[in-house]
C-alpha cells in the first residue's frame, strides 16, 4: 500500500471521516482529542478566507478545515521539528500541499511570514496547562499540553498582529482560564463575541470552552447554548453524533487522549 | 390587622418564606424576581460579616440575607426616595431596624457612610439594561431596570472603595455582559473567582449570570455547575424547589416580573 511509505515507526494512520482525509498520529507523542474536533466545527470559515493555525500538532484542525471548506490558503505553525514533519507528511498524504502549508517555527514569528492585517481567521488549540512543576518539559506531549514555548497571551498577541480588522480568532481552552483569556483578548483589541461551553453532561459544569473574538468589534457577547457531550445514560448526544459522524464516534469517540 | 398600617395605596404584602419574613411591594413599580432570590442564595455570608447592598429596591435581598444569617450590620442603599421609604417600612414591619439600615442615597456616595476597606461583602442586583432609547426614564420601573443612575462600572468601583482585601462582591447580571463585567472587575482589583450560569432548561443558553469577585485575590476562576430552572417537562427542578421552598414556588414561582 502506498500509505505505508508515509508512516514511520510508532505511527498509525487514522481516517478523519471528512472527504476521505487521513491523518498520521504517533500515540506516544500526542493524539488529537475532542477539543480539536469541536474547535474546527465551531470555527466559521468562508471559502475565500485566508486562515492561520497556531500550534497545529498533527495538523488535525487544518486538515478538517480543508475538508469542510474550499479555503485555498491555510498556514499551520508548529514549533516542534519532528511534529511539524509528521504534519507535513499528513498534508502530502492527502495531496493538500497547495492548500495547507506547515511552517516549522515559533508562532511568535508569524509576522516573518504574513503581513499585518492580512489574515481573516486564526484558529488555535493551545497548550492548556501551566509548566509549573513539570519534570520533563522537553518531550512532545509536554510541549503540546503545557505553556512551555507559548502562553495564551503569546497566541493572542500573535493573532492580533496578523488579523484584519473584522477578522476572527477562534480558541478552545479551559473555562477556568475564561477571565485571563477575555482580559488578554480585549487588551489586544480582540473583542470576545461568542462563548460556547462544552459540558460532559447537561447538569455538569463545563470542562471545555470555545471562544470567538473579532478584531476591532464592539462589545457584545453572545453566550451560546451549551454543547453537551453525553446523555444522562452515557450515550453521546445527537449533536456529538452530528459533529463526529457515526464512524467517527466508533473510531475516535472512546479515546480520551486530551 | 397591624400590617394594614404599613401598607399604602397600590401596595401588597408578600411572605418571603424565610423565618416568617414579609415584604411590601408595589406591583406598578417593580416586584422582585428570581434574580434576587438566586443572588441571595449564591452569596456566601458569615454571621460576623458586615454587608452592603447596592440598589436594594424593595429590600428583598437584604431581608433574605437577614433571614438566612445572623448578620448584624446590613447597609442597603437605594437612590429612589419613595422606593427606599417602602423598603424602610418592610424592615420595620419585620422588626429588623437594628440589623438592616436602608440608606436613601446614590451608591456612588457609599464612602460618605463607610470607611475604605471596612466591608466584608457587597451584594448587588443592578439595572441590566442600557438607557439608550428609553422614553420615560424617570419612573420607578425604568430606574430599577435601566442604567440611568448607575452603570455596572459605578457598582464595581463603589464596591471596591469599601471592600476589605479578601472581601467579596456578589453580582447577578446577564451573560451578554460577562466580558464587560469581568473586565471592570479586574480593572478594579476585584478578581472574578466564581461564575454560575442560570439556564431556563438544561439544553438552553443561560439568561442569568451569578458572579463572585474577591478583592486582591489571585487569578483562578471556578466555573460552577449550571443552575437549571425547569425540567424538560416544564416542572421546576429540585434545586429551584430547594431554594424557593414549596410555598415559595406556589406564591412567587409563576411571576415573571423581571
Amino acid at each position: 500500500m502506498i500509505e505505508k511509505s508515509f508512516l514511520q515507526e510508532g505511527e498509525r494512520l487514522d481516517d478523519l471521516q471528512v472527504g476521505g482525509l487521513r491523518i498520521i498520529q504517533n500515540p506516544s507523542w500526542f493524539c488529537f482529542g475532542i477539543d480539536a474536533v469541536l474547535l474546527s466545527h465551531f470555527s466559521y470559515i468562508r471559502d475565500k478566507d485566508s486562515v492561520v493555525e497556531f500550534g497545529t500538532g498533527t495538523g488535525v484542525i487544518s486538515l478538517l478545515i480543508a475538508g469542510k471548506t474550499k479555503v485555498k490558503s491555510i498556514k499551520a505553525f508548529e514549533i516542534q521539528e519532528n511534529v511539524a514533519e509528521m504534519a507535513k507528511r499528513s498534508v502530502a498524504l492527502n495531496a493538500l500541499e497547495d492548500r495547507i502549508e506547515v511552517i516549522q517555527d515559533d508562532l511568535k514569528n508569524v509576522s516573518h511570514y504574513l503581513k499585518k492585517s492580512s489574515v481573516d481567521v486564526v484558529v488555535c488549540n493551545p497548550p492548556y496547562m501551566s509548566p509549573h512543576g513539570l519534570k520533563n518539559s522537553q518531550n512532545e506531549k509536554a510541549i503540546s499540553r503545557h505553556e512551555i514555548h507559548c502562553t495564551i497571551e503569546d497566541v493572542i498577541v500573535s493573532a492580533r498582529n496578523v488579523l484584519k480588522v473584522g477578522g476572527a480568532l477562534y480558541l478552545v481552552h479551559r473555562p477556568q482560564r475564561l477571565v485571563d483569556i477575555v482580559w488578554a483578548l480585549r487588551m489586544n483589541d480582540l473583542e470576545p463575541k461568542e462563548i460556547r461551553m462544552v459540558q460532559p453532561k447537561a447538569h455538569q459544569k463545563p470542562n471545555i470552552m470555545l471562544i470567538k473574538a473579532v478584531r476591532g468589534a464592539k462589545s457584545e457577547l453572545k453566550f451560546l447554548d451549551p454543547l453537551i457531550v453525553y446523555e444522562e445514560n452515557g450515550d453521546y448526544t445527537a449533536e456529538i453524533y452530528e459533529i463526529y459522524g457515526q464512524e467517527g464516534i466508533d473510531r475516535f469517540g472512546e479515546r480520551k487522549e486530551r
